[in-house]
């Protein structure tokens, strides 16, 4: 999984020139693509995993929500180093946004759930997350009646398990996408989209090698990248990254590329929240990912540039969750 | 301030004979009034105070927001017995629905808040609830540049302190109400929107005498009185009600009789969330305020009664909150 920076540096080199060759449309010949909004094929699975993306009672306290630590307005993150969980545990990662998170290679930062259905599971079952458990869960859902009824209508079926669950929260979460940033629109054509210092700092962001990773329509989430690449990172933080998944110890810090998209939104960066700001992380990345210290003004120019990126958040409209019935097990979050 | 009971119901024989000589319009007669919708004066401090109400850089912990234990797609309340509050602490009451809170005579279970405004400052600054202060609060506001560009649209100054903070969050408030209900229709004259059992709970709701506190739009917010009249409330919570504001012996268990609309959605009840079913607590109130043991029939059609009071819950897109700046001061959540 690891590759060297020369590696990566060459092989942006040649996906340069096969672009280059290649290209029609106005962005071919950019290694960066706009967003696509998904056509949403089920409305009522979207609008139901919207309730259960909202519903704290998929937690052991009914306090903590999907949407507690990946919030819809502040970018799909929570802007803490990392999370609050079950009875005020510190959470041991940073929680990463799920704006745009359909188009990572894998879910987490260290790539263990396959997609966001099984990356939905997770939080709800972990004890130091939502603390529950996914038969407790499941229980709390088949004693609501007004729950009951919109599973049946959107799987068919009076089956309600977790899997239904975690279908209908993905469903929703692939329909949060950000399109139409300034720096789509640029991309697109609209060339006063975004201005001069926007621009350098793109292509600086190009030709100084950070394109090797933060690529394609995310720019990041295709890759496992070592942290501290050219110079090795310091943090107390004790995340492992890929290694945990395969076992290798030749994954040892490595974690999937965060998105750069609405990085405006989601401070704080890198998989300890260790940078609070966009100078710190451009700054860190250069020296460690690069081998680059770039100028205050070079910083400067690529932090305007990674403010582009912010797209139109997602219109969510709140949903009224269905009320507990008189057989619904009460949360117990002081026991 | 406390009421025997034999005086509640005189007054409502008094007012029950006022409103059928002086009724003209179809509600007229009736001890409950529809909900009214207020008319929006200044959207852009509504605006603003939305924000603020779902903003958790308002607390200590940049993670718990006014909407955490007021949440709006829960009937505006957390349906826990007491709200949890900074670094997991367990809150001393039940939180009370934000829903229609404008028309209460006061605000908190002790009336100890005059409006929503003085209310809004209360768990800010409350080192139980978001463990944050005034001061804090306000700088947090004052380092992002959209706030500031915000408040000083809508207050026409630079002045940016508490006080312009929990106007807007009242502002907001006020809008939170539930017009349209089943009952409400009723009352408006469409006598098919509510059935048999439902306008024989009502009647039962009138006669037994439950209407002599829980009377007016809200049926409920407009008067203290104590829990446990007619039999004492037996519970571990600490909380003294009224006396804790007047210091007054004789206002000991004295609460702000809560509102009855949305009751559906708002469980658990009472001040420290005993009651955790309606009929629980339709059986509690008849024992222990009104000496009456109801039969299971009795206590059925009340809730169904009551679960007409559901109105349309407010329509809220949640709003996207304007980023920190470099300079904003970071949420320390685990210090």
């Amino acid at each position: 999984m690891r590759t060297p920076v020369f590696l990566l540096r060459a092989a942006f080199g040649a996906w340069a020139c096969a672009a280059l060759v290649a290209g029609t449309a106005t962005h071919a010949a950019e290694p960066v693509q706009p967003v696509t909004v998904p056509q949403v094929k089920d409305p009522a699975r979207v609008e139901l995993g919207k309730k259960l993306f909202f519903d704290p009672r998929l937690s052991r306290s009914g306090f903590i929500s999907c949407n507690s630590c990946h919030n819809l307005g502040m970018g799909g993150s929570d802007n803490i180093r990392t999370s609050i969980g079950h009875k005020w545990q510190q959470g041991p990662i940073n929680s990463p946004t799920v704006l745009n998170a359909s188009q990572n290679l894998a879910q987490f930062w260290d790539g263990r759930a396959k997609d966001l259905k099984e990356q939905a599971g997770g939080p709800i079952s972990n004890p130091g997350e939502m603390g529950f458990t996914h038969e407790l869960a499941v229980d709390m859902l088949r004693s609501i009646p007004q729950y009951v009824a919109e599973f049946k209508t959107v799987f068919g079926t009076d089956r309600l398990t977790i899997d239904e669950v975690t279908s209908a929260i993905a469903a929703f979460e692939e329909t949060l996408v950000t399109p139409n940033a300034r720096f789509d629109q640029w991309l697109q054509g609209r060339k006063t989209a975004i201005d001069a210092q926007e621009l350098r700092g793109y292509e600086l962001f190009k030709s100084s090698g950070c394109v090797a990773c933060h690529n394609g329509p995310n720019l990041g989430g295709g890759s496992f990248q070592k942290m501290g690449l050219v110079e090795p990172y310091r943090t107390t933080n004790a995340a492992q990254g890929r290694a945990g998944v395969t076992g290798k110890d030749a994954d040892r810090f490595l974690f999937k590329v965060p998105t750069l998209r609405n990085v405006e939104l989601t401070y704080p960066y890198f998989h300890d929240g260790g940078a609070d700001t966009l100078a710190q992380a451009v700054d860190v990345m250069g020296r460690l990912q690069l081998g680059r210290r770039f100028t205050d003004g070079e910083n400067a120019d690529i932090v305007a540039f990674l403010k582009t990126l912010t797209g139109e958040q997602p219109k969510i409209v709140l949903p009224i969750l269905p009320p507990s019935s008189d057989k619904t097990r009460r949360p117990q979050p002081f026991d």
